[in-house]
């Protein structure tokens, strides 16, 4: 018994029963016709399965694309912290997601249009069943680590690792119901809100998420400080990070029926909002700014996420332009208004880039999939979009404040000023990210 | 009738006969029916290339998963070494895979069970073939790479060389005859050997290979000497080999009838692996140890590659959860109890590992793609599973042992002390891994 | 002849027709039969569909390839400067395809052979043209960021963004309106010149304008210099990125049609090319060279993309056995004979042995996909080939030439000497790629 043989091809059995049903037939030709159609109903199956096993392999690698953009922006000496929790937060939000998650998101049951009951450790489902189990954990993956960066550098990781299976097994699978089973409220709401891929279900919940976890945990020592920068140790994690997520969005706004679509306003998007930063840095600071481009290109990204199936392609660039301009004025906001302490401005790019998406909808949305926007004279999304963003707000940010405030005072989320002063990773890991060089010079580390 | 076999195209021949037969039905039907009837097994067979084609693009890709994962366990004099073995294994076994491995492994002529003689250097084969031919190759390049890391810091490039041609033209494919070849004896044994996607074939085979490896060239200096630790140098680059291989295993474990099946399995278990790893050694010392979740998430990776299509998702879970487990205990066994210096863990995660995912299929087979063990109450693969087990040790082992053993002869194995001290980057490829950084403070490396 | 061309749907036209044939045959097998043959060319076009998206995002995650090879080979000091151009000419670059370049390479209008004239911004496209549009575009960013590899380390980043536009817009779409559109010249020049998947279009094309770049602008300070070594910072990146470039390849020679061919003459040319560059740097210096490996890989990938769909695997090997080859020469010969600096062998793995890969159609092809060469006799590709050969080297040359004097002239291409010695990271970006290590010992950097 072998790897292969499973991957049989349709049996010559079946192919000469065919052949003897056709003549037997005589002239109506029927069974023939049916044969094949059978065959290429089958085909079609195994194709929307095929396409979205690999998309979702492309969305489980973009783990790898947030582990090194936030490793990046971060200082060396929380390096093994930061991209433990970017693993690990995966992983057990992947096991809150099969025991309970995706029961609740699309589970029937109470059919109520506000919680699923049906499906609790994927028992009984069908090949299918399991092809959109993996894909939307993988979306549930993505939701659970936009959190790690905005709490970077001071959080400890007990209390990170219970925050993660709950993000998986109920906060992001409830918004997820609303929005995408077939009874949920918002997607049943008036016109019913649209978000194709997730700007409001992965990235806004992951970025209000992350914006009440920041607030809880409170801001690193030196945040605002006159004369203290607090700045990231390696500007290729960056730049790695985000093509890896770059390439990993053509799996996440995928959509069998308009393939071309999609990936064409991902990429769009996705180069326009990087362009956009870039060319906005230099005009106000003579710099080109890398890490300006690759949140823009992030932020082109995320706003292209609920419409890309939608809009028509200029519309994708008008889309990412202004996510690339929204996101550098939303870094300020989130650091000098809100006096937020986000490391790698998780919260700008995922929770407010990802409400410019669902607006972006109502707006753009040109009547490709069926759904239309104002550029076609129409308006009835923009209550449902609206409202989508302003419950994605509310839930978010409440049951992640709920949650961070539980766990402080249930097992203390902050670490010690000691431990943040020599950085987490000897404290929490005993390891150091580069051992060879840590204790160097002006290098950060611990003369362990 | 073996693995590749089943990836045949439809016959011609069945295409004329349904032509004939539809024409003689009449005229003004005919050329549209046929016409379709064609297109739709036509469909399913480029379907079926096109998965196996981008599988293999995947599993091509955990080449960069093994040469960034290795090269973060050593140290960093030794890196260009590390990652140009790792690179060169897979040209070279892809050679020696092209010339004789394949035909070796796939070809009919003396079908005796015990190997394959036809099909040598590629010769007349069919698309189909090629595709058959691609993903194999793959998956012997896989085995081919285990070994680097086991052997690593200390061992001689050319004769590494050397070894690699020998691995992918002969000792990977016979193996493989045994168990994937529809004729092999161990296909054949009993109820059958079932190893689904190759945790015998694959990570046995290149584990117990790299046990001997490790043998034969004896331990890195300092090796198990008091107060002396060799540890690995760069964790980001552990972090990012662990999910370039995590993502290429959904290549790994492929199955295009059931691709949710396999997939949600593959990742289950390694979710499960690196959990149950991290909550162990945190358990064990207070730190949650990113190496052994790395290497956790692998263990169960390997754990399930062989049950992967066979299995319920719940066995998965167990699957990975004790692969993690077993890992942690494994690297103990090989460094404290053979006193094998492993620097990366190879034997334990691809030796000890995969025999774990063999015996799995005997244990937690749920009559998915028509393989049933335990769970279904069926004890008849026990007796298979295990004999190729015991025959992968002696095999893999065996050969690995005379092969290494005749290479020390033949050219020398081993580096001599001077080099090994200095690390092998300078001596062997005039190169540092990092030349503007090595010299400095403590960062070994050479002042050339 | 282009490479899309081989991808082709079937034709809506016939879908059409047949349905008006069977409609006529009446209500007992009209309906069945038209509905389920429709699902069937349907199930195609979307197979076809997908493969080219993923296919494309594999061509996009190349990008990711090229700005690591290259960093790797630099100095820290530009690192920041390499990625920030390697990042951004794909996404202005991908404005320019959008905006124009796209009409001018494939719309119809003047239909001259010469050029194309509509189609521009996008407008009214289906979603096959779309698939086609992102194919394309990937492939237009890989010419555009092979420049900055040759251009790496004096380049000023303003001049660089501007040339980026015009090599999407302008420079690349033309000669790939001759060599790839049904009307095109060179496609129609005699038996037709045939590059499948773009060793002229692609990589001569870039390779090319990198010559005229590296020219205009000049050699860095020190090169050739007795005593002085411009040598590359971190050798992983190197590998890292080839990996990349490897694995994103399969995406690049893809052909519904012939899938394992192309896959399998990928592999086996890219391995040769490696594995004969390291034993001729062994033979000639005794030394392992891992970049030479790398570039030989590359070299490789590069001969092979124009002959893939064409030659058997035989002639892969050899193919690339002769690019390890002729790469090793070759970047003797710019940097020696030519005197240019191209500090990442672009002119050399691109330029040259993409002309190479043009030259092998015309030698090996064995009558795949309809195309013969030497090899069964058939001399009439040698006359398209080489003209085509020519007309990459003028028009790159030529082109690019222009396009950087003019540059130069405008705003000024190179760096100052005070910011090329300090680095280009700090005036250009405001920002060291390593802000923890930079200015230790002799780290290169600054002390800001």
């Amino acid at each position: 018994m072998q790897a292969l043989r499973l991957l049989t091809r349709p049996s010559t059995l079946k192919a000469r029963l065919s052949i003897l049903a056709l003549l037997a037939i005589g002239i109506f030709v029927g069974g023939g016709g049916i044969a094949y159609a059978q065959t290429a109903s089958e085909v079609k199956e195994t194709l929307d399965n095929a396409i979205l096993v690999f998309a979702a392999a492309l969305v489980f690698f973009m783990q790898a694309g947030f582990a090194f953009l936030g490793a990046g922006l971060i200082r060396s000496k929380n390096t093994v912290n930061y991209m433990t929790k970017s693993f690990l937060d995966f992983c057990i939000a992947s096991l809150g997601f099969w025991a309970f998650g995706y029961a609740l998101m699309f589970g029937g049951g109470a059919a109520t249009g506000y919680i699923g009951l049906e499906g609790f450790f994927l028992a009984n489902f069908s090949d299918g069943d399991l092809v959109n189990w993996l894909f939307q954990m993988v979306f549930a993956g993505t939701a659970a680590t936009i959190i790690a960066g905005a709490m970077a550098e001071r959080t400890k990781i007990d209390a990170y690792f219970a925050y993660s299976f709950v993000v998986g097994a109920l906060i992001y699978p409830i918004y997820g119901h609303w929005a995408w089973s077939d009874a949920g409220w918002l997607a049943t709401l008036g016109a019913g809100m649209s978000d194709y891929a997730g700007s409001g279900v992965v990235h806004m919940i992951g970025g209000m998420v992350a914006l009440a976890g920041a607030m809880v945990v409170g801001p690193r020592i030196g945040f605002r400080k006159e004369g203290v920068e607090l700045k990231g140790h390696n500007i290729p994690y960056v730049v790695i990070g985000t093509f890896i997520l770059f390439f990993g969005w053509f799996g996440f706004n995928i959509n069998s029926d308009t393939l071309g679509l999609n990936a064409v306003n991902t990429l769009l998007a996705g180069a326009t909002g990087a362009t956009a930063a870039i060319y906005v840095t230099l005009a106000r600071t003579g710099k080109a700014d890398i890490e300006m481009a690759c949140n823009g290109a992030l932020a082109g990204l995320v706003g292209i996420t609920a419409p890309s199936a939608y809009v028509d392609p200029w519309a994708a660039v008008v889309i990412g332009l202004i996510a690339g301009v929204i996101m550098i004025f939303g870094v300020s906001f989130v650091k000098n208004i809100l006096k937020v302490d986000d490391p790698v401005g998780a919260v700008t790019v995922h929770g407010i880039c990802g409400a410019w998406g669902l607006l972006a909808v109502a707006l753009f949305a040109a009547g490709n999939n069926g759904v239309s926007g104002l550029v076609k004279g129409d308006a009835s999304l923009l209550v449902p979009q609206i409202v989508g963003i302003l419950v994605a707000i509310a839930w978010g940010f409440g049951t992640g404040f709920i949650l961070f405030k539980g766990l402080d005072l249930a097992m203390g989320l902050r670490a010690s000023e000691e431990e943040e002063m020599e950085g987490l990773d000897m404290p929490e890991h005993g390891a150091l990210a580069y051992p060879e060089l840590q204790g160097l010079g002006s290098a950060p580390g611990t003369d362990d």
